[in-house]
């Protein structure tokens, strides 16, 4: 066990310095790689099938509910990106700007898109004439950029990886349904893919997208108590419809403006992943996203018969699994140390004496703990063991966001829980922005995370100014 | 009829004018909308459909030979794509120079990718030290832009997607296997998935990507006689690795140069698919890669019993095959010339007789012929008949690609051939670029489409200088 002790002092600590284990994990368990642009990674092949997974899953999701992927140009020209007042304003300040094609200046500057409203609207107001157009439910997978000064891998990169869903609808109730609906399949992705509970709510104005009438979010918590912006749904009524011209003809034979929904993840899913269930030995993988589910480690694989056992069991498990045989000539124990970094939910191992017994070892990533399976219960032990484990990981990072949700009744809590007690704080709140500006200043950085759906009463007064409340909020500082 | 005669009237045919019955075809079909910065193209829902497909198809292949996919940056430094010469001189008068971030002038000039060979270098410089991390099998799935002035959807585009390959290998026989494996992996796919032949070979020295040592292509023929480039690899030996310090130890203990690849195929590919298996009533697709592989189209759907039988049959037919039922109020007759414009393979049709007679009936895209289909045999047949509807498609493909090979002996020939009749003029040649240099000014545009792995002599002479000749030479016009 010398490798495996070796290579786990190698990564600091999540109760130590939880910054720099994040930094240790996604470079030790190969996600990334920095590239020569500031803010630009490079996903390296293990973090991009965990990626891939996630689009795979999330994608059927979008497909049962009706939606259709497209693609849109890269680039906005500076004048469509202007269209929509409030939408500039916001994006403005962090795009990047060609203003070169080949060795010409070009007569108007184009951004690389930052998110593509005005782009699917510029397309839409050709597309859509009468009520039997609507609802056009759009979604497309790409890459954005949005120029970051500070950045850390999948958390804040200037390029991103994420999909857009994009929809068009012939009533207000229709369009807010639709910004549910997609709410809710992030919920539900979160919770039975991710294995990752989280507060859901609307966010306040002054944290709403560039443009929208009501966002929508979802706010797991990671092991640290901080919170994470996980995804976010946005109604936006007609507003951009009216400044982009896009009209229909409605069942009355009269003229309307469609009403309109975006939302959005992005590769910061993998960043909630890691911090939400990693631990001091690196990465632990929800099974249904998981590269690999299944890891068989031979032991003394030298001895006659243990790498054909080994080979046997991964062309049954494959069958219904993904699973890695490692072979190679590294000790078991730089192996078990290998896996658990990668946060290989489930490691086998096979040796002549269990190969007697008619047996393997499987060993649970959360747990550690160790079963013993004969060979003929493999497959279903396999599956077993993986449902339990995501459930596990679900259980456990409830248990974490329970323990790290606080109420504060006025001020004075609310500043000490924000000092000394990492999480969320339930409290009221006027609706004023400037008592989210006075509590963001006065804390160093706790923010309204949002104002969830079923909210409750903590008292009658905003827990800032004193002034009457109309909400329950969720604050938190943030990634 | 009359609906379906109207629709077809719409576009312009094929042997009156290719180009218009090309631009009618991408929009009537709605595979592209035009957006508002030149060559870039929104790619709609059916046209990004069958890039899905396409995708899928190939992702297996790739990872069927040991590929991994990974994720490099959008953005290039200046400094880094001038890093290999005779790249750089390739690609930098065409590439998109982002020069702000935000408001703030960048410190250095940002290329966007018009291909990733020097990330990839950047990146295997830091993770390749000795054999053991050899091969190095890399893809990846990305948009690319290479700022054009002529454009035209799918063929030519300043911004598209595709897939490129990029590999390092420990000796050059290894990374020379690589480029031809997967040359065939091209090869197989347009023959299997697309029903689409080809030419192969290796593109002469002029014809070779910028910085590679050989450069092999596959070329499929179109309808109108003009070749289009569909997919090439690349042999680089270790001239980039030099100039990137890539190295590594190797098995003597030295210290060694990798040998590399690169390979991309993009959606150019759906350009190809039109105009290789279109008609004069819209898009044929090849089943393989189709959207929608029936379209059932129920006959007087009001009388009793006709869309409960319709959704049967595409409850059952969508176990196997993906299907559409066109409830909608429109005409059987307007469907009807609605999936043919769409290229769906097989339409099925049911109405009231067929159920008393417990049939429906198949109509072939390609043939027309229709087919009376018990429904006890339904699944069945249509597997039979999307099978035979690919190779019926492949068969008709390859006669066109035969008929439109010309040998030219002589000067005199190959001008009379290339003014007359549209094609591959197979003809030898010295090996001077002077020679392709003069032919492409005097023939309107004919160049070397490859030099084929099976080479024929046609005489001891260069077609053009009457030089010794050093190699038979495809040419032909291309898109």
């Amino acid at each position: 066990m010398a490798n495996n002790k070796k290579m786990v002092e190698a990564i600091t600590s999540r109760d130590v310095d939880f910054a720099k284990w994040y930094t240790d994990i996604v470079k030790k368990a190969e996600l990334v790689d920095y590239s020569g642009v500031k803010g630009f990674m490079v996903i390296r092949p293990y973090g991009y099938a965990i990626w891939e997974n996630i689009q795979a899953d999330m994608d059927r999701r979008f497909k049962e509910t009706d939606h259709e992927n497209v693609y849109m140009p890269l680039l906005i020209p500076e004048s469509l990106l202007q269209k929509e007042k409030d939408h500039v304003e916001g994006f403005a300040p962090e795009v990047a700007w060609v203003t070169y094609g080949g060795s010409e200046k070009l007569n108007e500057r184009l951004c690389i898109r930052p998110t593509s409203e005005t782009l699917f609207c510029e397309h839409y107001a050709k597309i859509v004439n009468t009520y039997r157009d609507l609802p056009k439910l759009y979604n497309q997978w790409c890459n954005v950029v949005r120029w970051e000064k500070t950045t850390r891998p999948f958390l804040r990169t200037s390029e991103f990886l994420w999909q857009e869903g994009h929809t068009l609808h012939e009533t207000p109730e229709q369009a807010q349904e639709e910004t549910l609906r997609m709410l809710q399949v992030y919920e539900d992705f979160y919770r039975d893919t991710l294995a990752i509970p989280a507060i859901v709510g609307q966010k306040t104005e002054k944290e709403k997208f560039a443009g929208a009438e009501a966002t929508y979010t979802i706010e797991p918590m990671m092991y640290n108590g901080v919170a994470l912006q996980g995804g976010t749904t946005h109604y936006f009524g007609d507003g951009f419809c009216k400044s982009f011209d896009i009209k229909f003809t409605g069942r009355d034979n009269k003229q309307h403006y469609p009403h309109q929904t975006s939302w959005g993840v992005s590769t910061r899913m993998l960043g909630a992943i890691i911090m939400v269930h990693g631990d001091d030995d690196g990465l632990i993988l929800p099974p249904k996203i998981a590269p690999v589910q299944v890891a068989i480690v031979p032991i003394a694989q030298h001895k006659e018969g243990v790498l054909a056992k080994a080979a046997e069991l991964k062309a049954q498990l494959s069958a219904d699994f993904r699973v890695k045989l490692d072979d190679s000539d590294n000790s078991p124990g730089w192996k078990f140390s290998q896996y658990e970094m990668k946060g290989v939910p489930l490691r086998l191992e096979v040796g002549p004496k269990d190969i007697e017994n008619g047996q393997c070892v499987l060993v649970r990533r959360d747990t550690r703990e160790k079963i013993t399976v004969p060979f003929e219960n493999l497959q279903t032990e396999v599956a077993r063991l993986l449902a339990e484990l995501h459930d596990g990981l679900l259980a456990r990072a409830k248990a974490n966001l329970e323990s790290k949700v606080f109420v504060a009744k006025n001020y004075d809590e609310f500043i000490d829980t924000a000092a000394n007690r990492p999480g969320f704080i339930r409290a009221m709140w006027c609706g004023d922005s400037a008592c989210e500006d006075k509590i963001k200043n006065e804390t160093g950085g706790v923010k309204s995370r949002c104002i969830p759906f079923e909210e409750e009463k903590h008292s009658d007064n905003c827990v800032c100014c004193g002034n009457p409340a109309k909400h329950e909020v969720y604050w938190g500082k943030q990634y």
